[in-house]
């Protein structure tokens, strides 16, 4: 028995006699058989708004120009954001790990999924955060949720090959950094290789059975396993410019260049 | 003059007077301009729902699994799509070419336009066809959008250098390879290089002119530029997994694979 941690769990299928709501079950089941707490975040469940207007700012000027990035960063720092919000970062400042199971929908987060990024991580909360003694931003391995970790699981269509390192489609890490760099290794949680299944359309039981014994194995590693080796922004691998310094990723290239090399 | 043509241009942002706005409105001015009829869908504009639901196919049998990919497929080849999915589907069969006018949020999408690619693209329309002759899956290159061309224009809160080869924010043909290899080239549209304007919460107005000439210059090379050198699935560059074949894309790594080099 592991020690006890909260884990967010965060879902996203139109249907819960899916791959995606057996596939959370699963993990429900398993993170709490290891002795963690499990919260939940069903986004079809709660009718997640996915899209971000004005909504969002009821304290904005009634009329006046929209500007989402600023009406954000004084909304959080007002504590005037909407309660669905709120409510969600609650959830992620009270979570030592997120979990996200979705399906891979044109090679992307479902549109909801994608407007829950959208609007839970607001200025002053998952982004625009400075730090005082360098004026450097806080990004890429600092911020708000430093000491975190985070794990997509993920199914596809696609078998695969065609995710691979040369798969037609793209590598499936390549084709998800915006996501774990982007989103999630950005407000500084450590985030941990990707979890598919491939060929979900089609997948016999015997495929589901072994899936599940690999996923329960990510599971128990989740505290433990190490993490993508993205490079920290303020570790001194970028320059002022934020462009990787010369002679550093040698033999890499693409996406690759941003992965530390043991 | 050239010859005329007809452009779809996909517009997403909250607010009309927004740099967003204003860079939508210079593009059809210019098309205009050359000769060319514009067609819009300005998706805050119409409301547009972004969420797949089961609400998008009246026709499943209420109280059944949904399974969103087979439900599309039937819909779409019955012509059960709902009005709002049929319209889009109708102007982007009518257009040469399809312009996103979009600002990146969270390294992608905003969620609703994620939204309009997940209900629009149906199964039987953007993705699951076949090549009767060969069996072969007709993506990458073939489909239904075969012979029309796209063109990301996107702004980005972040500065240039952040989103260059070596950015620590990634490349931004790297972060959008899903949208434009995975969402415009996989249904069979060429895909012009991005177009991108960088700083776009504090754009002073030399800038924004600046901005305003290069993209013109852009808009008047959309039929004729080179597009983006993605290899067809069908080319013979990939083998019957759908893996690049050893030997192809020698010096490249990560998602530049898929490009072919001059």
């Amino acid at each position: 028995m592991c020690a006890a941690r909260t884990i967010l769990l965060v879902t996203c299928h139109p249907e819960k006699r899916s791959l995606n709501g057996a596939l959370a079950a699963h993990a429900r089941a398993t993170l709490e058989r290891l002795g963690h707490v499990v919260t939940e975040s069903d986004l079809y469940a709660m009718r997640w708004k996915a899209v971000v207007d004005a909504a969002d700012f009821p304290d904005e000027s009634a009329g006046a120009r929209l500007h989402p990035g600023p009406a954000s960063r004084r909304a959080t720092a007002a504590g005037t954001l909407t309660a669905d919000v709120a409510a969600e970062q609650a959830k992620i400042l009270a979570a030592d790990a997120l979990i996200f199971q979705f399906p891979l929908w044109w090679f992307g987060l479902p549109a909801m999924l994608k407007g829950w990024f959208d609007r839970v991580f607001s200025n002053g909360f998952a982004y625009g955060l400075t730090d005082p003694a360098t004026g450097r931003g806080l990004r890429y391995g600092a911020g708000r949720l430093a000491g975190k970790r985070a794990l997509l699981s993920v199914t596809t269509g696609g078998l695969a090959p065609a995710f691979s390192a040369r798969g037609v489609s793209g590598d499936l890490e390549d084709l998800l950094f915006p996501v774990t760099h982007g989103m999630l290794f950005y407000p500084g949680m450590a985030v941990l290789p990707t979890f598919a299944v491939y060929g979900a359309n089609r997948l016999p039981d015997d495929a589901f059975a072994a899936a599940c014994t690999a996923y329960a194995a990510r599971l128990a590693g989740l505290f433990t396993d190490a993490p993508i080796p993205y490079r920290t922004q303020n570790g001194g691998d970028y320059d002022d410019d934020l462009c990787l310094k010369p002679g550093l990723g040698g033999g890499a290239a693409g996406l690759a260049l941003h992965r530390r090399v043991a």
